[in-house]
């Protein structure tokens, strides 16, 4: 099964391409896609396959070692090569989540930024930021847009656009919202400077220090992060690693607790990947809204479904304006441009007044650029290849976590976004791994990034973002050996004490 | 004397130029400047200057035209041309200001944002805000260091840049912190959205909702704005016209009042221009330091300084690290790139910590883009001429004020910066003229935004930052007339209860 997604993938990535052993390469995939060759078998000697395809012998061992490296086929010593022989079955999914029902304080701040600051050391491997490579994001055509709005308005290039910003990106994003079934005009947004600016305002026009704030757990530390310098509480709801948040549980806090507002994100969640169904999104709006409480909805993944469609925002359901849906560019377009946008419902006003309080205005051209972008640069074209893209980058990262860690580890399987959530044995510190991996010079995010009271302590957090590479595979066997040596001083300790006793 | 101020400033802005009819302007401004023509006195016919200069009379009618437009000299009908006579005395300044003594809570926001909502009206004369006009900015050279690093560092600048901010630009900022009398390493800043995001993340590290915060009396909305958004009072001190803060008042005020942080404009404040002699920031720095009281410096107009050198900051005097200093290129380069930063002495790992919180990062390629034109792209020479530009566009304000409005108005006589801070006779409801300025396409500042409790009710900031023109004139006159009118209405109100009684 995975060969045939893998050779489907590899299709169409080389489909069209011009160069000859990509050509070939692409035949062979089609073969393997469709099943006239399967796993195990034995692909057409080189010297055949030239005969037929009347290409170079050079021509056809070029396109074998791409399907090799595309992990599509296997150079057996003496023998030739194979379709590779899948006895891969995905690693199990870590159970739903049961975080403290009680509403806490957080208190992450010290760890996120140590963490932050450990990875800037130049010549890492990063597995741990959520971030997309910059190389697969249409840098030469953002940057053309961008010289090009400059040259032709240079006086709005360099002028204030306050709050809520510039008109022709809220124009385009108003246009985009119907993909996620969302009716949104140009004057309901704001833009921002990324989602995190947009989470910060729409928590201060909702909420005042002290109050209690509900998220998923595990949720994205950069939301503890700000839920903690604005002083206020979390409490933390369960979550299903496919559907994320348990509605019946959520209800059951809303009794308990005085949940102010919610913080959630609904389509492929950092770092769990799970992505609530689009009838559940309706349940929990109306809940909501029966309550009059705030759904604070980060959309920042949803553009990423490895489907065909993207799922719908919370928002499509939102017929009080109870919903603040905010959304940016950074994971699909360019994160250092770092524009965002919000549409505030009901509170509107109140966020642009924040908006304006905080930051007076986004800088001009970058918002125009990816407004020009958007009209014209190929973004729906763009989108289906990163979809793409990491799609087949998270099926290679769950391939290496089964193949190089411990046998009882747990993985998500997101259907979208860029994030694995990986369960270790319970007796692995994360934190340990993480120490252990930088030394190695391989970043990962520990899972007590994730929570308000530093839980999680055996996850981590994996980022799909990059291209895959020899580097990349070669850190996630380090990674293995890391946590199997941590695991046996583990099991020598406690060997150790049963002596003791 | 008005006279050779202007002569001596429109002949340093046509030295060097290239046609005839400016070289031949610039003789006769150098014949003023000098006073070998002095006020009232007749300048060469036209006929004879042709003969002189040898050129054609075609030339030195447009050379006229020309020292006409710059206000230099004036046409008499049938006699000729005049160096204009100035029987002109610059008018009185406002006095000390004299707030409240209590600490207060700022009631300025909605005010603040129907001012700004009808501010984008189009075809509007904008003297309200205080921007530079984007036209006195070198957008071409901004645009092309854009589009030029875009091209050579496509990965850095599609790639976060998490805080502190960019480096290079933190290099150029260290290094021309010295010209303000301040030795920064590039360690010691952060960037920031604006010199907006600075005085929030400065604010929010050093005190909490509730707190009392000391401000000048006038201050800049935005300021107040902020003060407002954070649930936090104000205790506002008295200031001088021309030198700010009574450092008296303010020792006072640190007695009755629990002031938890200060946030000055030492240099050309906002409204009011005034400049704090250096040596009284020293005093004013020894004063809170003894104190442990922090200062929130914002620099934004430091660099527009009308005479040669620029004053120093407070930050040069701060031995402790109590001085947080905010600055911006949005005043000096251009307002649409918000590129700004904060050096935030001992307490930057707590703003560095905000930042990260509040906005991510900023956008890269505005930080990369500025921090190449200051290192190649002439912002001394830049410096210079917008310097040049603004002292004589508030010259001409001023001039129009003196002119056009009721003999009993005061004015200030700012040093640099661009704001003229005007102040009516008592009477006359500042709301009101601006009102009805609106009504005529005029755009003004109200006193009332600069107070917490919008005080200053017959006082207007009038904005210097574009180039003077017939329109702006015009706009003087009418808002003259606006202001004599609401006069002649209030006499008759007074008049007619003075029957009644």
């Amino acid at each position: 099964m995975i060969s045939q997604d893998l050779a489907s993938h590899t299709a169409a990535q080389l489909q069209g391409e011009d160069s000859l052993y990509k050509q070939v390469a692409f035949k062979i995939s089609e073969l393997i896609e469709h099943g006239t060759l399967r796993p195990g078998e034995r692909v057409p000697s080189v010297r055949k396959c030239s005969a037929h395809q009347d290409v170079s012998i050079a021509t056809v061992t070029q396109a074998y070692r791409l399907l090799e490296d595309r992990g599509l086929i296997e150079a057996r010593p003496q023998s030739g090569y194979y379709v590779r022989a899948q006895r891969w079955t995905p690693p199990p999914e870590p159970a739903m989540t049961n975080p403290s029902p009680r509403a806490v304080a957080v208190r992450v701040s010290d760890l996120v930024l140590q963490i932050i600051r450990t990875g800037r050391t130049p010549g890492l491997i990063h597995l741990g930021a959520s971030l997309p490579s910059p190389e697969l994001m249409p840098m030469k055509e953002l940057n053309r847009a961008m010289a090009s709005v400059g040259r032709r308005f240079p006086l709005a290039a360099n002028s204030y656009d306050p709050p809520p910003g510039n008109r022709a990106l809220r124009v385009q994003v108003a246009r985009r919202a119907m993909e996620a079934g969302c009716t949104l005009a140009p004057d309901d947004i704001i833009t921002t400077i990324g989602v995190t600016e947009g989470i910060n305002l729409c928590l201060r026009a909702v909420a005042r220090p002290g109050d209690v704030i509900a998220i998923e757990s595990p949720t994205y530390f950069g939301i503890l992060h700000i839920i903690e310098s604005l002083g206020m509480r979390v409490c933390e709801i369960p979550t299903y690693p496919r559907e994320g948040i348990c509605l019946d549980e959520l209800a059951a806090r809303l009794k308990s607790c005085r949940i102010k507002a919610c913080v959630f994100t609904l389509n492929y969640s950092n770092p769990l990947g799970s992505c609530m169904p689009d009838e559940k999104k309706k349940l929990l709006v109306k809940m909501l809204a029966e309550r009059e409480i705030p759904l604070i909805e980060d959309d920042l993944y949803g553009n990423l479904a490895f489907g065909l469609t993207r799922p719908k925002v919370a928002k499509a359901f939102d017929e009080d304006g109870w919903v603040m849906l905010c959304d940016s560019f950074t994971k699909t377009l360019s994160p250092g441009y770092r524009v965002g946008w919000v549409a505030p419902g009901r509170f509107k006003a109140k966020v642009e007044f924040l908006k304006f309080v905080n930051t007076a205005a986004s800088p001009s051209l970058p918002q125009m650029a990816i407004a020009e972008f958007l009209q014209n640069g190929g973004y729906d074209h763009h989108l289906r290849k990163i979809r793409r893209l990491y799609a087949f980058q998270m099926q290679r990262m769950t391939e290496a976590v089964s193949r190089y860690f411990p046998a009882e580890t747990k993985v998500t399987r997101p259907s979208g976004g860029m994030c694995l959530w990986v369960e270790l044995p319970p007796h692995i510190d994360a934190l340990q791994v993480y120490q252990d991996a930088m030394a190695a010079k391989i970043s990962v995010a520990p899972g007590p990034l994730f929570s308000a009271k530093q839980k999680f302590t055996h996850f981590l957090r994996l980022n799909c973002g990059n291209p895959w590479s020899d580097a990349i595979e070669n850190a996630m066997r380090v990674l293995g050996q890391i946590i199997a040596r941590l695991g046996a001083i583990d099991s020598a300790r406690v060997g150790k004490s049963h002596r003791r006793c």
